[in-house]
């Protein structure tokens, strides 16, 4: 950690910053410039969170060198884990994933014909929520436990695995036992106490991006589920809050290859929610698995016309279908397969 | 609502959005321009969210005329609401009322000094976080119970009204026996499981913009909570998320106003958060209260340079006391007291 | 364009609106809904812009439907414009054209070095800066007219084109002598009288989209060009500005698919500035070329270390090597060929 | 400045950019933690701009210590600047300066009916743009030359001093010649040609902070105009670009205390821009005062439902009038005079 004194500081000033910071056990440095002193700092840094230094007089800027997460890092783990759901299906590997369905699971009918074509299409796994967080109160939320039993029943059918929304801790005990992937949402990415949760289950979590959170916040975010004892966390891009009002967020394709960089936990791409228009999410899809992506979320509907969310950003099946066919030569240009 | 339709849409893509609206009830008028032809909408709006227009062949663009939040809004209720807290605080009226206190309570002496300054110098409300969203697992959580019992110790004492955050469903009971107000965080305005059960207690909630959220969107969050029976909703403008980095956010003061021309609640200020430099809070309540704020959400330390979380966004007790009496003179000046 | 009457506008309000309109020779219909009155106005769009609605008693707010640009829309030319540069360059077709080269021209002995090196690997237009837009007044501020000289000689050498940009309308006629390209940087995108005389001359113009331009400000940039005659224009995606740090700018590659659905015109990406970190530049490439870019802008350097602008963001020359290997299979995968 | 090593970067890496730096004429000086090497720089800062440490290999971050700019900071000059206009206007003493009027000359009677509107009230400076940077190239353009004669009339008639814009370097003389300010739009706060020109005058000069621009590379803007030669800047603030959509922009109140700690030159702040409703804007001038601004510059139309531009944020003469009274409370509970 660096230090960087005012131009003004006094003698007495600094000495006070080197007395607080080998008091919690740290070696300091100082370098004397023209304009100004700097003050370097080692030791262990998950101390230095505890002082305060920007409040004592004389301090003008404080500068973290380290990352503040660990078990997120390269530093950590300097391969590239790859998250295991059930036998067959391994985010990160060679294969990119297509997880694919509706935004909500609306009915028995509607899940199953969702269920059905995106396997043909080649997903491996189907999306589909029972929880909804929905910005108005007045807006369907979701068939609750209903959905869940009606996942189950798709996966049983096509042999698809299952991811789903957890929103609230009172009913991860019932998302856990049915979901193959527990998923937290974009809005919940720093509920912190749900993060603990999901951080002592033992089933994958796709952590969402939330809109307004940076890449070392979403990597401190998992750093909550993983330090809860759950290695099993795949990344999700969805898109942050931008002014540009024609997507509903801009999504932020430079994130996949800076996690891969920053970090060796997988991560996906979900254009739905990061565009929001389903003309444009083919394009998309194919720019986040050339990006180097691991998988992809997306939503398809076998009546985006009458579904009850999402419609405007849900692919009808064979619009789906087509994507998947050009994908699967982007895959291919890049080394991987779908 | 106005549906724009695609220059090349056909008249069979027309007739069917015109099905659409008027099987779900509503009254519909059609306006042919010479480029595109626009579909009007009058009915129950909030049916028309169940219908996914924008998923309709030829549906260019569909734009909502009418807010989307009722309880929230002036329509609902003309004059301004007043929160009462206790028999002697009163949020909303002629009085602007001062929150101040300690980012996180630390210990049983560091509380009760930080009461007795902040009481001196003239604040009503007493703030303290028990239960902390820290970004970091590894940084300083909060004292859970014992921090709402050293709350209810100060308040006892030196006549405060206390204020603190919630943030997970299982303490929201015991957060609401000793809270005056309780208060949801920023990065939980839209934790709608945790909104719907601060709707159903009976004390007033402290609702914060989040960093991402836009007015409409803070409006939506506080039409969960109104709807699910609670009408004692305090918003507070906390920053929002720019490109800036030499603030921790943008302090957004024209929501202030903006605020209480959409919407019959209270609203108050954040500069701490909003900035996170002690330097520039002085000048930010002025402007606060001077742009109309009800009151204002300051962090108070009695050492700032020791504080366990936040030190750098707070005020000495002697700074906090000076800056009161400014502020004094700025209510004033527009016509209310403090 | 729609105007939306406060709840409470008065009958004569709405008749003034009304009023208004007509005389300027719009035909008007109102809607009458229950909770406020909606008028709709059609006639020449361009007319409507002259009167301002939202200063009239009882409006709440003015709706345009229809976009404000017109020879940059589809709706002007159904087909796809191909820029053609000399005889045997086309952007906007079958082939995907790659621009490189060093941000500054620095130096003969660096420029030709890099020419050699970008023509050998695959690209068609060689980039350099003569004329610098800097930060700051103490940066290199470019080598003026001899960095033209420069960029004419390595045009001869090799048989490149090449693309430079123009910061100011006095050195316009000496860059348009030289250019085959004349490039509008980021922070002059709405330098209108700089884009009133590039609309003037009879070289294609790439117009980069501003830091914190929406799609459709960019488009309305494009138009000012356009509608003073010069029909060829390439748009350039660079990044706008949002809260992320990581990154020097958050590179919206959504803005490719979604400019082709509304505009005719060629857009190509320039990574390099988006990212702002070489590592992450060659996966940025790919996902653009896969989004459906026509091209790529891209800082290519014989030596980064000792570059006098953009080091951080420059390939080296063998990794631009390694990169358009790898965008010939993404272009081949996408239909395209580079 | 401090050069932060990767991990994995090897001795030869470190001793390569003490080298480096060295060689360009600063001391070193090596700081080893535990996880990496850390390299501080001292000596002429801006040498350190010509050096692409951060494409140097194992080099994985470059912070800089010391702010860019020079001749804007406190540490040039430690007093304040106060920007005289005339004999009788000073910008940045004890006086908030308020000026004032329509956003474009549009007509002789309109411009005197708004000047005598605005004097009497209590504006000391008359604003008025002659040439003006629309959006839309179909858009009303200003009245040029013409619009400066009508402003010096006004100036003349009721002894105020103007303020306009200027757009291009070609017409710079000419409103050098009329303007007592001379105003660069936000637009253009990065157009350095225009600035360093802006610089050659004996003029004071408004400078805007543009939409996307860091409160840093606005003093940088600051840097080219007084580099140049001309010390008579005063910056104003107008609002950022942000993802709310209510406002035009979002009006940064805090960067008001933030410059005046940074730099010495005076700040003024433009709400009519900022927000872009006049419902808000007399709350944003009480605001901005409270919060330390020099003065504000507002518009004001004899008749907004008539205005060629910006009517939506205008204020009509009698709401600047009550606004003024209310300001020149705020102002004197601040310590300062109207």
């Amino acid at each position: 950690m660096i230090i960087v004194m005012a131009h003004n500081a006094s003698e007495s000033d600094i000495a006070e910053v080197v007395r607080r910071l080998e008091t919690a056990g740290f070696k300091t440095h100082l370098s004397r410039g023209v304009e100004r002193t700097i003050i370097g700092a080692i030791g262990d840094k998950s101390r230095l969170a505890e002082i305060p230094l920007e409040a004592l007089p004389g301090v003008e800027e404080v500068i973290p060198i380290l990352q503040p997460y660990k078990m997120a890092s390269r530093a950590f783990r300097a391969g590239r884990t790859v998250v295991q759901v059930g036998e067959d299906v391994a985010i990160g590997g060679e294969q990119v994933h297509v997880m694919a369905g509706p935004c909500a699971v609306e009915s028995r009918e509607q899940l199953l014909e969702a269920a059905a074509r995106v396997k043909e299409a080649g997903a491996t796994i189907l999306r589909g929520g029972a929880f909804k967080p929905r910005t108005s109160p007045y807006a369907f939320q979701g068939l609750g436990t209903k959905g869940l039993e009606l996942l189950a029943e798709a996966r049983e059918k096509y042999g698809l695995k299952i991811v789903t929304e957890v929103m609230d801790i009172r009913s991860l005990p019932v998302v856990a036992e049915y979901a193959d992937i527990v998923q937290i949402g974009a809005r919940n990415m720093q509920n912190f106490d749900l993060l603990k949760e999901v951080g002592k289950i033992d089933k994958p979590v796709l952590l969402k991006r939330g809109p307004a959170s940076t890449i070392e916040e979403w990597l401190m975010a998992a750093e909550y589920i993983l330090s809860s004892g759950n290695m099993k966390v795949i990344l999700c891009e969805r898109g942050i809050r931008t002014f540009e009002p024609y997507t509903r967020n801009t999504l932020d394709l430079s994130s996949v290859p800076i996690v891969k960089h920053l970090s060796h936990l997988p991560v996906i791409v979900d254009p739905s929610h990061g565009i929001g228009r389903w003309q444009f999410i083919p394009a998309m899809c194919r720019a986040a698995i050339a990006a180097g992506a691991d998988g992809l979320l997306v939503e398809v509907h076998p009546n985006p016309a009458e579904a009850l969310c999402d419609g405007a950003q849900s692919l009808t099946p064979s619009l789906f279908a087509q994507t998947m066919a050009e994908l699967e030569k982007v895959a291919r240009a890049v080394g991987r397969k779908l």
